[in-house]
């Protein structure tokens, strides 16, 4: 899909015969992601007037769906600030978290929308929360008379890079991690890492694995960055109280944003199912749901790339040398190498099935080469899974050549 | 959106200040609607070959959702059918009516949906039943995995010339008529009007509303044929018993079909909110949902017919001879003229506010202008409903010229 691209669009009516139609038409997207720091000082501009496609005027009415937390914390600012700018801002506060990630989450906020009387073009619903929260927001969004429009402001890392940034919404159902949804962009998303200095540190880290998922497959130049300043970012939760911390965090957060859009907006309906920014989620929806809520979305991707990244080293594509600078950055970035729930019997297994079901028939899995760049296979077997498993282990315990496992004799030498 | 239009897509990034990106894509979509007669019908290639996007081979798995009360119709046959072209079908029952048509009834098609294991892109589920069938089954598929593809085969004429050609799917949430839904094609819609032979008249009934609907906005032929036939061929369950019979029901159908995809395919996602085809239904979703069970979905259609017909003559637009014209039809068609629901207090003006919201904020009411045209009005008010409920009485109990109602002078001269 490229600029030009000829688009076919009309209604054909076959002729003799019986009657049959073929209708062709093409829909046009466009969204805003939008950078400001301290979104809600009652002088910034930017959620007033900051995306074209999204003003606000004064005297205009907002139904704003908030994370409790995050209103705890920020609700107080946040009503001044719709105050000052008279915005009649109707605030619903909502639990959002993996655990209740589900259609009763969904209902709540179609209930606020029916109790709004939100009009469906011109009044768009604003989510202030994480990834849980703009996705269940965003979802029940893109259902509302079939599409009603909304505006993120993510509040966690994650948020702010990865689910904030895309097109997709949705909610799990029962232990399948996001199997409904829709992929509906918010019209503006506005990002601010100052909402980050609330953050827990573990939070931090929760994002920092999908910042680290677009270095290790498109940017060794990011993954350099991760390594000799990611631990001083994180500790700052990305807040650039130094001018060097500040570069650090703005060169992190906006060049893992910018190669994510690279990859997103040829693919924005994902029509081709080899997509690199799957790495790190082939297992991880399967472990994340077995163990919640014992691991975050992002730590669950971290062991997913830990166990990639074994097993692209046993292929030769990883030498160790870079497996365990690797593992070195995961570490100081506070992600996990290893969960028990990896040697749940048949977990892996039945992880790869079902990625295979959601990618038509094939593994088409992301396998790192080297730092920042990859490849995808079809011909993961079960042994390799299990020989991946060990050699991680080993990793993780600090002892990978005692761990047992064969590694290539030309990477072992 | 014609096929000239050039449209903009990639990735722009803001420069200096705080970074701005801006994502263009666009989607391009295209489905079938196959006509065919007798599908189950061992012989008839129809739903294994009949569509190039959606072919079926022997040794495909296929799970297909029907309405419990066509299963027991044509479950034999259809089972029969698959066998024989070795199609390894799951057949899952489901009650689909007005009244559960509720989230609930979405959640067993995608309990179905996870039982099967069923694949992302390659193993479309087959929706069979009437329109609350495959707008239920259409948008459990269009959430499951953001998109999984699905084929019609509608069994009642208002699936076969509404609900089963255009895009869109849904559930009503409490007394909100379609409040949550998606724009999802089915790949494939395959329309065979032998299924109309077991239907009750009333359901005949039902879909000639969305048939007049057509004819009254679009054309004065389509409405001469129901005048002059579509009484005979409702009596007829549109089969085509004589040659008079069998082309009355084509012409009748495929009419139909035909000027409600030239309106849709332009507009696919209602990016422009003056529709000509929601004729009829500015008034019905209301009552619809109000008077639930009594008042089938065309029912509810005719009476808004039947009361912006009445608006139209005392605008002038449509003369009296004109709307006796329409109501007759209307009558030989066996639809309701009134109903005791249009006397709930203050319901019609809560049904206009409720389709301003949805028409961003204006009326955008289609009226007829004689028989076959229509024009679009803003300034309908709570006045002009009490009139033309009291001319509709009027008319519907056979007397209008006593109702009380000043027609206008030129028209009633």
């Amino acid at each position: 899909m490229r600029s030009d691209t000829v688009f076919t669009q009309g209604l054909r009516q076959g002729v003799g015969g019986s009657p049959f139609w073929t209708v062709e038409a093409v829909r046009q997207v466009r969204y805003h992601v939008v950078s400001s720091t301290g979104l809600f000082a009652p002088g910034n501009p930017a959620l007033m007037t900051g995306c074209p496609d999204a003003p606000m005027l004064p005297g205009d009415r907002r139904l704003v769906v908030i994370d409790e937390n995050v209103d705890k914390l920020y609700g107080a600012e946040m009503r001044a600030y719709f105050s000052a700018h008279e915005i009649d801002a109707t605030v619903v506060p909502l639990r959002a978290d993996e655990a209740v990630k589900q259609w009763d989450a969904v209902s709540l906020v179609v209930d606020a929308m029916n109790d709004f009387g939100i009009d469906r073009r011109r009044e768009p619903v604003l989510a202030v929360g994480g990834g849980v929260l703009t996705d269940v927001v965003g979802f029940a969004a893109s259902l509302y008379r079939r599409g009603t429009p909304y505006i993120r402001i993510p509040t966690t890392l994650i948020g702010l890079v990865d689910a904030g940034v895309g097109v997709k919404t949705g909610v799990n159902y029962e232990r399948g991690k996001n199997r409904l949804g829709t992929y509906a962009p918010a019209t503006a998303t506005f990002l601010d890492r100052s909402f980050l200095r609330s953050l827990p540190l573990r939070h931090i880290s929760n994002g920092l694995a999908e910042i680290l998922k677009m270095a290790l497959i498109r940017s060794e130049d990011l993954f350099d960055l991760l390594e000799s300043a990611g631990a001083e970012a994180r500790a700052d939760r990305m807040q650039g109280t130094t001018e060097e911390l500040a570069r650090a965090a703005d060169g992190i957060i906006t060049e893992s944003i910018h190669l994510m859009l690279e990859e997103l907006q040829p693919n924005l309906w994902e029509s081709a199912l080899e997509r690199c920014v799957d790495y790190g989620h082939t297992f991880s929806p399967t472990l994340e749901m077995h163990a919640l809520p014992a691991l975050l979305h992002g730590e669950a991707v971290g062991i997913d790339m830990a166990l990639t990244t074994a097993m692209a080293t046993l292929r030769g594509d990883v030498s160790e040398a870079q497996a365990e600078r690797i593992y070195g950055v995961m570490r100081t970035l506070g992600l996990p190498l290893w969960n028990e729930v990896l040697e749940v019997p048949a977990l892996l297994g039945d992880a790869l099935r079902d990625s295979v079901r959601h990618r038509d028939g094939q593994q088409r899995l992301p396998l790192p080469v080297g730092i920042g760049q990859h490849r995808f296979v079809n011909d993961v077997t079960e042994t390799e899974l299990r020989n991946a498993t060990m050699l991680l282990r080993g990793y993780a315990n600090g002892h990978a050549a005692s761990a047992g496992v064969l590694v290539p004799a030309r990477l072992s030498a």
